[in-house]
């Protein structure tokens, strides 16, 4: 499906299949409001009656709330319905499974491509929110359903950010906290992509200052740009080793040219250019901007174990051994800190090829720890 | 200085202060040949009677043949100012150190944007060259000096390719060949970040299919997110941390907005755009794309020790624990095929956290190895 910026603006109304309107000016923060927020969201299973089976999943950077269900634009099938679903890890028949858009996105909720008050598209006058902000709108989210607490909050990378702010912040809101290939902090590094990532899309003239709604160009060179250094990311070296080597695409021997000689060249400009179709740049820059601004210690005074202290949750973390994103020691130091604390806390490190992203990818390993922890 | 396009295609001819016209023309791995073209290079220390005393230095990517003397754009020191000179490791008092440009690049030697046969600028014509074809021309240099055999051919990153290009394809031109931080082949995940440079660049209108020379302007914010791009590569992960951390950069608090508020963006920034000053964005497309090519195994029949049968030099391999450009298992590959040849190799792996870039920079144990290498 092409998107014109007009559709794109459009969509973000139009498509989200439940859309809960926040009933008082949600608090951020950097001081601003947001005024007339909207969670887009869907669900999963039933609801039971004393509204103790809800499982609260938290979607990645260019996630959004289609677990297990088509992805309206794309049409492809939910990102996760390998997990989620009847009989599944995250089984459907016995959970309530209940996923957001968060603020700052583009699938429905409030962001950069709403209306805002005024009348006009935010673009750039959307205010930079984090991770606790997108919570803020996720715990309205849950008072508006009535579901005090959660059976699980469970996330992986942006997603698992979200399941230790919510633990931390609203600490009676989940009994258990499934945490996936994620940090309590964005390194350097993490920064450094991201920076990367914002500057291309802010080189491209089309972004023209976000202001590009309803106009007839979007800044798509520099969202597949930073699409394509986000992937390099998500891989491992191995992986992209098993997966393409030095492979030529489509080709017998080499072109001396600039087309995409190389298997791995042509994968990094169809993820590029098809992300542009689905996503919104300055969705980009603001969900980046909150990933980089999370640090869940400085949050809470400078010490992480303080971020945690009384929770009487049970929590699990994984983590993937080929992930360099957020690599094994991440995990390790959130578990460090929740045993300082003395909470309930297991971690695992699995073995897996695919790096950052093996948490989206089967593994039966990880399901069976997926529906251990959920039981 | 402040470099316009013109400036720039003038720089070209004008900077470099030694240039050797190749008498011939040079045949490329494409099929092409490269009419006319020129080697601009620079010398340090003295040549002797019997012409045995030559170390010809390689240089990286971005490097140039200003290896000892000030870069005549940025006016910086030379690169390896701390290697090269009197009484240092590679000691100018008792070898003639040879540094040429390569082709392709944008400091003397014949590039995209030098001027081809028909007057006009090459742009995009410039013939696709390879690591081998640059060392044909640095060949064809040596010749025209009267140099047949070099005392020690030096690289570091693409300068290391192109000493085992020399080693493999012109085994009676080096006694010796020092090979850092380097690799015999471009990796997946290598081209993944190469394509990810060309396509910021080719993404930024101002490259204009690369027609840009004469014109008012450049693709430098194309240009300057490829350098940020290769720049993350350069540095570790603890490199970073440990330079930046979550540092602000001067303010005391996250500002909430896109401004660069953490260190490590400030310096990403300040590395894209002082880098479009002094480097031709077409050359970065046309030498990324050579080190993309380069495979020495395949290049003598998919068996790399086969590129090494024979030889008589002895070599000496360096690598980084925290390079993740080049890692430690890559030198290691090229030490296992000179094994199966039963050739003369030392091979070091050096403690260092700033990455890739830790050739470049002061270490003691860098300095011995290559002080009695070169002895």
């Amino acid at each position: 499906m092409e998107c014109s910026p007009k559709s794109l603006a459009n969509m973000t109304l139009l498509l989200a299949s439940k859309t809960f309107a926040i009933p008082e000016p949600l608090p951020l923060d950097s001081g601003q409001v947001l005024e007339a927020a909207e969670i887009a969201y869907e669900t999963y299973g039933e609801l039971n009656a004393d509204r103790s089976n809800a499982i609260l999943l938290c979607h990645a950077l260019t996630g959004d709330q289609y677990v297990a269900s088509n992805h309206p634009i794309t049409g492809k099938p939910g990102w996760w319905e390998r997990m989620v679903g009847p009989g599944k890890p995250i089984d459907t028949d016995r959970f309530h499974v209940i996923c957001a858009n968060v603020i700052g996105s583009c699938m429905g909720s409030t962001g950069p491509a709403s209306i805002g008050p005024d009348g006009q598209p935010y673009g750039m006058r959307f205010p930079v929110i984090t991770i606790r902000d997108m919570m803020r709108g996720i715990v309205a989210l849950l008072d508006g359903l009535g579901i005090e607490k959660l059976h699980t909050v469970v996330g992986g990378s942006m997603g698992g950010m979200q399941a230790l702010s919510l633990a931390a912040n609203w600490p009676e809101r989940a009994e258990r906290v499934l945490v996936l290939a994620s940090t309590a902090r964005h390194s350097a590094q993490n920064i450094a992509f991201h920076e990367l990532g914002r500057q291309a899309i802010m080189a491209d003239p089309n972004w023209a200052d976000g202001a590009y709604y309803g106009g007839d160009a979007k800044p798509d060179n520099g969202l597949a740009v930073a699409r394509m250094a986000a992937h390099i990311t998500y891989l491992s070296e191995e992986g992209l080793t098993e997966k393409f080597g030095r492979r030529l695409q489509d080709r017998d021997s080499k072109s001396f040219g600039f087309e995409a000689d190389f298997q791995v060249e042509s994968y990094l400009r169809y993820q590029g250019s098809g992300f542009t179709q689905r996503f919104d740049a300055n969705s980009y820059l603001y969900i980046t901007r909150a990933m980089d601004y999370f640090d869940l210690a400085e949050e809470h005074g400078g010490k992480l174990a303080d971020a945690f202290a009384g929770t009487s949750a049970r929590f699990c973390l994984v983590s993937f051994d080929t992930d360099w994103l957020y690599p094994t020691a991440e995990s390790r130091h959130v578990v460090h800190a929740l045993n300082a604390t003395s909470a309930k806390v297991s971690f695992v490190e699995l073995s897996a090829s695919a790096g950052h992203d093996s948490f989206l990818l089967p593994h039966d390993q990880l399901d069976r720890v997926v529906r251990g922890f959920v039981e």
